[in-house]
């Protein structure tokens, strides 16, 4: 690499184990320069109470670290808290702290700040009693950069789940698997394996809907009337699509060994196996906005802030993706 | 052990690789005699093809063996074929022999001769366009036993996952999840995880029907509705079971470790796992019925019948599973 890329990091709730995570990080050091943007007196009262002992040297817009940090030390970009934290213990209070986090991230990697921003989870409860309407960090981000639409992937070492279908009931996933939303969802899947994985021509395994994959129309229709026509149609721009495929025979070794990534139709038919895979190591990657973006993929955790009793397996793996992503997207441009 | 359990081996569809799969077992010794219910001509003749020096004995009612049979021999229930047979070539002539193969081992079950049936794979195509309604081994064999209500589970090493629906399209699957289904599956499942497999108080997780088990009634209704009230009512019985859990996270070391079986509310929920773990050396156990009947996790394979590039893992499996269950039950008893 030539010039050091500079990533923010957002710790999300202050009450959980994100600002944990964001110091335990700090004991080693990283290949690029990683700011945090938090508040500075809540990561020196964690690391305090967690018994670190890490730097924390105050980085700002205009005074941004030219080289990585040395093991021990955390680049802070202070973000004010609106109130105290206490481990543990939710607070409406500091909701716009939160998203005032990730809108500093967002907007930096927006404006060429930032190469990329990693995210800790947040509280979606407590920000929305607090009277603002949110319903997750990809919506937010979606809205700041003006996306329409996103992709959720998990990824872990080996493996690679998008899904066309995230949070939905199960009896609503049938009607949403529309030709229209199957097709926006593998353009963005196969455009950003391309420029943010550097991958000149993705393979990319498709899930039917039904078991069997709908076994020729006796378990369903949707494969013949959607999922076939689209991929076909998608396939004769190039496009490397297997399937659709079982889902319950395609996570096997003769499937993944030549597959970039699996698009699975919906959250419990993809998410099992990777989780099951990447257990403690699996990331949450943003596809389809115009930023890099990826998460842990766990939650905020509460009961275990302040303790140290965590594993910071997700995180890092969520540092490597985005490192990786970045060092392909300036390859591939 | 002290009386040697007999055990039924069907080979199924006989242009496929079950007969290739009954021969490459019998190059080596089993624990238990094993009796092949097949034609004694396509075992020579496919033996003959795959250059494998097998010495197929004849046994039949009155006289079964008495001892596991040594290694390259295989005990063989003459049932005559109905036209001869071309490895790769489905031929309808042969539904009836198919299905005689599985009444002989499924009758000789209910008689008391065999302690268990294992299956290889049949064609239901074939059976049907021979004008024989059939939909499968299981359905086939509930009927036989004249069995309400089946359960189907499949295993490996270390993971078990029952279905409380399997072969129905995606959009029907909300509203098969009755009270009445759930709590008719789990006590099956409960019940032969006591009796065919010897565990007293079996504990088994229950996965959520909705991503996130519905989060609290923010992704579906179904688990507040049907899925805990019905879990409550059996734990007042005394059955173990936790949940509703994220099918997404439940299928990690710390929900798995303590646990003898998951229930999935569908296919697609339980099964990727499943295969993913035990990727060749899976099986399918049939709950429910007054026998024990495992079944390979593959289908016929006509492609590959005949060459000899084949792997017996499934099957061993399969065996093996039924031997534990057949044990499992001499002693519960």
């Amino acid at each position: 690499m030539s010039t050091p890329h500079l990533f923010a990091l957002t710790p999300g709730e202050p009450a959980g184990i994100g600002p944990d995570l964001c110091l335990l990080l700090a004991r080693e050091a990283q290949p690029h320069p990683l700011v945090a943007v938090a508040s500075r007196d809540l990561l020196a009262q964690r690391a305090a109470l967690l018994g670190l002992d890490i730097d924390l040297q105050d980085v700002a817009p205009g005074h941004w670290p030219s080289a990585a940090a040395p093991a021990g030390t955390l680049y802070v970009w202070d973000t004010p808290l609106a109130a105290p934290v206490e481990p543990g213990k939710l607070n409406q209070a500091n909701a716009t702290y939160v998203l005032e986090t990730l809108t500093r991230a967002g907007q930096g990697c927006l404006d060429g700040h930032f190469a990329g921003m990693i995210t800790a989870p947040v509280h979606k409860g407590v920000i929305n009693e607090a009277g603002i309407a949110f319903s997750g960090h990809t919506e937010f981000l979606a809205d700041l950069t003006h996306t329409a639409q996103v992709v959720m992937m998990l990824a872990t070492r080996g493996l690679r789940v998008a899904l066309v279908t995230t949070h939905l009931p199960l009896r609503q996933i049938a009607d949403a698997i529309t030709a229209n939303r199957l097709e926006r969802v593998t353009r963005i899947l196969h455009a950003d394996l391309r420029d943010k994985f550097g991958l000149a021509n993705p393979r990319i395994l498709v899930c039917g809907l039904n078991p069997h994959a709908g076994e020729g129309g006796h378990l369903g229709h949707e494969e013949i009337d959607v999922i076939e026509p689209t991929l076909e149609r998608l396939r004769t721009e190039g496009m490397q699509l297997i399937g659709p495929l079982p889902a319950d025979t395609l996570f096997t070794p003769k499937h993944l060994e030549h597959c970039d990534a699996v698009l699975a139709m919906y959250h419990d038919q993809g998410l099992p196996v990777l989780k099951y895979k990447g257990f403690g190591a699996a990331v949450n990657v943003t596809l389809g906005l115009p930023i890099i973006r990826t998460s842990v993929d766990h939650g905020t955790a509460l009961d275990l802030a302040g303790t140290g009793r965590i594993d910071s397996g997700s995180l890092q793996v969520a540092l490597e993706t985005a490192y990786q992503m970045a060092e392909a997207g300036t390859g591939a441009r």
